[in-house]
């Protein structure tokens, strides 16, 4: 039952075409959710500027076309995770801007680029290695609205790489850091500033790493108080709750 | 060395009673943590109004109780985490205006209490047994300026008295969000506002929890992307981090 | 907004007193869950004979005391889980009806004895050690209206003793099948009979057996396909589970 | 030994030619399955209507095509689970009323349609990616007669969605649910119902899901008391023992 | 219906008072295992000399006294592991022949002390930590009918200790080796000998001993392929295994 | 320092060229695995039979090529596990009478067939995708002289295929059960004999299977006392366990 | 065989009362650890000033006295490591030299108290509650010869404590670092120095740190390269390994 | 800001351009690690004759061939670990003095030869599946100017030709030990010498010995003292830290 529905059911009230009762047993029978109202969309405001993501990783090539064609008719900014190289280029031929960035298999297109964020997000990480989810969580910043410092490759072990880009640090309103390995990483920035420290442990390592089952322990035991933890890899979750903190 | 050194050296230079290699070789070997600036201590100004912060597991009575009084002489507010009721007592009748919270083994000494957070905290917990590591939450995020608003009891399986709560939770700037078991109620509740949630695990329940571990693993792998996580039982951590976002 | 308050506005509307807009907006503004209906308590009827359940395990003899209370001031039966012989004691005295079971550590006022599955639960376990996990999956299913039949000491090393009982276990409309160490004895249940087997892993055993996640691991492979799993130890859920099959 | 034998027998014994020592001795050396009867197999009235099942996994084509021919020239009803596409392919061509279902990679001849079922099994999934599991659950069920209802892509975190389709759920008599990441669909899903719930982890997700081990611990530890468990990714064994319920 | 009811039915057969068709319907109605023959017992010959055991951990003092009441009642010699040293000491009352083994937790009455192993079961572990362990090995060897040879404290890491003993080593039929820690003892040994080597992991260590799991690996990856294994301080188990390879 | 040596020295001694203390001297400082004799191999004679084997995973074409013919130079038989089927290839045309097992990947050189164990070896596998595994034991025991009597596809869930079957297993001196999923056959099938059982885990099944340690957690945990285990999917080692058992 | 047995030996060779081949025979059945010589031990030199080590733990008072007794007749320093309080205080009262430490729970006797180490061992620890586990640390490097410079609380969230002290690192020939939580100081040492760094993970945190393994494995995978890494709360281990490097 | 800078302003600093407090100002605003001095390389010394490392795991091959390209210009010796052999083909054209090592996949341009380590780095082996990690340690040492003994082949199944090299092995300064499976050959190896030893578990094995995990575990639980360990497969890390303790 839609508006129209309930508009029409109370003109019946109102003309005794329906008297109370039945219009209380009527309304009993209305599913919430169908009501067109009374609904938990009061943040829909908030949903400015927020981009239509696909999580590519177990879709077919032709259902991420469909989707991403269909979101692109209403939405300025569609964000595709995890996709396919292949994929990725019969996006590319079907919608002119839409850029690809191979590392993090992550597809944009980014046409309302205005800066919703309050601050700087910067988005660090370990090791080349860690670049690839580094990627991901820039390009999800950016794409909802976020200016972006990254900071690459400034590992725990040389300390002074990162000492050396402390007053970056100091500067960002939201830190995302990407490890793999110890995942130490986390910890010492997190020491080093008082803004939030997203920490995204990276599948990064062999061995004992257990493909980043190392770095997320670590990480949920840094010493450091102002770091919380996302999932191994998962740099769109980072960059999104970034953004969300960007927005405080 | 400090400023007074340095200051003599530079006098010296300037007067010529030492040369500028001289200088350079004596400047050379000062470490830089005594120089007395250029630390990194920007952010002291945001520092203001955190609370001196005791991890009171694992350190004996006489410990505890040196450190707090310590603090407590320099600091209005001081928070002592994870500390047993005898030592508990004790700091009571050392300190008279501080409050024990038995459930969590929190004890605080809140003297300034301005706000600094510009919006609600909201800690919400899944069961009674959530309890303690969402009191410790509530006591921390308290205690650093914030207002807090508490939503207890309102666990997955019994999603109406949940929903019934959504407007106070879409009112909170910062969630958190405290569950044992399954660790559903984050992805719910993710999903319900735009705010950043932090989801806490708990150690509650038997079995196949592995002692928090189940609900660990479900909130690192909630589908709704405003959910970051912090160590099994770490109320501390989340009304940490829920304060530095609710500064932003 | 209850349903007189709904009334008074439809009142209102058929009076004319208030405007179809008006009502409209002030509809829209009404959360669902106090509408007083459309609600999701369709099987309201269904939960018809359902004990009030308390799991005892984290709440003070307090808590369970005042919560017990109440529950029979309402409902006749009454379950509690998990709850320490002393607040069981006290119980007893509280509510002369009260039986206690020590093995599983379970309270149970059954006051409403009436019938309601359509036919027997077999509680099977394979060892005297699982007693008291299959106690837990007895007193639960009893008390939520199902004759039980109880089949013990039943190990899959010995395999005659469990031969011996088939016709019992063909009988049965649903089977628990309670079992520690390999958890093999739900598998070859499950290949006598074609009723629903409901799996409960116990913790019993040492070494290997990782508390019971060896049997749960077991039960989980099994290779009989009517073999369906719930958490280590917990008999309260396969007796729950078991008595709604059992009214199907 | 079969009955003709055992009749010989007992002849001899009424003719005298054997005496009842030598008969005792005869019967004492006959092995019990050999003799025709006394055998496990008084519910074979129930399994009416079972189709015969092949798990294709691990099996060489030849071998899948050799028995599922056997099967055919004796049952209606034949399933082959987890069969490569090319095997699929022929066996489509040795058997046309076969249908292939690529997302799953089940294979199914369904030519006794009958209804066994007493109701409807609703098959829910959480997400696009859970596809497949829930697919094969289905395919499962309807060639076990039973009339399913097929309710996908209703995360928790996106809770509207699934309450829009709470009178589906209500109408079920049994209900499977397929998740995977948290795994916390089957908790609210038993939360609104009082049916009983079969939970299939799915080893959808990625790094801390641990190819499902994080969706099965979610699912043990069920705040929902309705809730059973079967192992990652089995579609089929949940199909099989809802349609065993659904026949209760 | 055991054989002097088949007696009377194979008797009425031959006197005609039951026809071959009753005598057919009775006969299958018999469920087998009552039949009083054609069980798998065969090996009753074997079981000469088995004591009769009883797993003490989980079962109450008064469970416990009984039992072994009833079993020292048919059987000269009784087993009872990991017993309670209160409960000891109330067996060793009531049974003047028992013996308790504090370190093991073992009670043996060993009145029939036969030998029915046909050579020499060796004991051998790590260090004396693992001394408990090879108790409950020796203990049980020694009341199945076996001559024990005990080699203890001599670990890897003194290899020449070891060495010392080859000769008792090349003398033992089957070697039981307990050890804790890394678990390589097993290796060595296996290496030395031609004799089956029963592994038992112990639970001695600490931190990623993970209480033997790490012993255990180690055991079951051991590049020696004489060696089996059995669960963690499991050494009534491998003294039983030894001794049916020492009777084989 | 050989023999020779060491029969120059004792010359020299006797001939008084060299002193008492000179030749103590020198003895003490020769290696003793030098001294061509005291080594410990006592047991040579214990070895008569045994083939060589090789673990042909992660070794070149060549070096398996080469290793061959240097054993097979000297040896009647050689086994070869786990070989790719082209160096299979190249093996079977370089040794006209190597058969090869692609089940089980294993390659054998089978000349001395004489028969060494006492009894039968039982090989008895619970599925048929259990038969690579079952076949490497078998080819084994082969090839070490016994004889073998493989029993397939007796799973514990159709518990009267393995009844049927008892006979069998009463005959056979040592036991080999591979099974994976639950591990449950080798508990039902200890329960059944008296004969050491070897459980060989396999990496059959999926999601919680966690290839192949749930088989292997329920082995250890078995509630037979007969029974030892192996490593995953080692089949080889329990052939080779299980002919040092049949020779005793 | 003993010395004076072999000289015997000879000397009947000498003298012609056995011959030569006789006499190699005799030594062909001599075990080489009866020799009295060519034992690996040449290293004795070494091993001076090793102490004698007990491991206290699973020991019974009075075994470690009569043990320390023993040792203490024949070795100046002895080292009791994880002694309970009240065993220490026996072996105190019977040995006036003897040293307690509560913290770590080691006992010491360090009569010589030479320097052996070539340098200095710095311990570093993370928190104060890894203390006890750097106690055992210095306590064991001192008693083996070493000057010890112990550096306590220099997490890594507090990078400045720690790069305050550098120069003390830098000087220091082997490194201890003990650490708890994430793990991640040894890294951040590791970066700093050239020296090797011992890294010991402690049993300190909660929740997802799980006893130590968390820290174990971020040191494992520490991308510091001169990082060794030992058994979780083995600071007997470190120091005893840094011992060794330091004597290099 | 580097020396030329700070050298101008102390020279403004003597001659009155700036004064005192500005000069300290400016300072105060320097960031300590463009000083260009004062940096934590006191130890530049000592790094004399490190090789530059890359680590080609996730690298490109133009990343690669570019970095390698860059060190070779400043840097006589380079080390690429974990390369694939079509990029190592590249840099071997590139390169006319690079060797590749296709077993470990590593790759070297050895120019300055000169011993630094002060004896030998025993590399050991304990069997040939061991070889691509005993390589990579191998080729780091001689890289980082070490001699090494490499002694293969040597497991602990086969005492015997362990001994053998016991003098080989007391002669080391240093050993590496690199063992799969149950890990044991570091403890055996820690017994018989006093050097220390360092301990690489390798992912050689297959079912429980998870990729490695088997062999950590024992190695961390070592009850050789001076056994220290590093990451699976970390022969890299093994050689590094080996030539570390070489050079002390």
């Amino acid at each position: 039952m839609d508006q129209n529905q309930l508009r029409a059911l109370l003109e019946e009230v109102r003309g005794g075409a329906v008297d109370i009762d039945a219009a209380l047993e009527r309304l009993r029978h209305m599913p919430f959710e169908d009501l067109g109202f009374a609904k938990v969309d009061h943040h829909r405001a908030l949903r400015h500027g927020m981009p239509e993501v696909i999580f590519g990783q177990g879709k077919t090539p032709d259902q991420i076309s469909s989707i991403a064609g269909a979101l692109l008719a209403q939405s300025p900014n569609v964000l595709v995770t995890r996709i396919d190289p292949l994929v990725a280029g019969r996006l590319v031929q079907e919608h002119a801007d839409a850029e690809y960035f191979p590392a993090s298999r992550a597809l944009r297109v980014w046409r309302d680029r205005s800066l919703l964020g309050k601050g700087k997000v910067a988005v660090v990480c370990a090791g080349t290695s860690d670049l690839p989810v580094a990627e991901e969580a820039q390009v999800t910043a950016e794409v909802m609205g976020n200016e972006v410092d990254a900071i690459h490759d400034v590992g725990v072990a040389g300390i002074h790489r990162l000492l050396h880009h402390r007053e970056r640090l100091a500067e960002a309103r939201v830190i995302i850091v990407c490890a793999g390995m110890e995942g130490a990483l986390p910890s010492v920035i997190g020491g080093l500033v008082m803004a939030p420290v997203i920490a995204v442990p990276t599948s990064v390592g062999y061995g004992a790493s257990f493909y980043g089952l190392a770095a997320l322990l670590g990480m949920l035991n840094s010493c450091a108080s102002n770091v919380t933890v996302v999932n191994i890899d998962n740099g769109f979750g980072a960059g999104y709750a970034a953004s969300l903190m960007n927005r405080l």
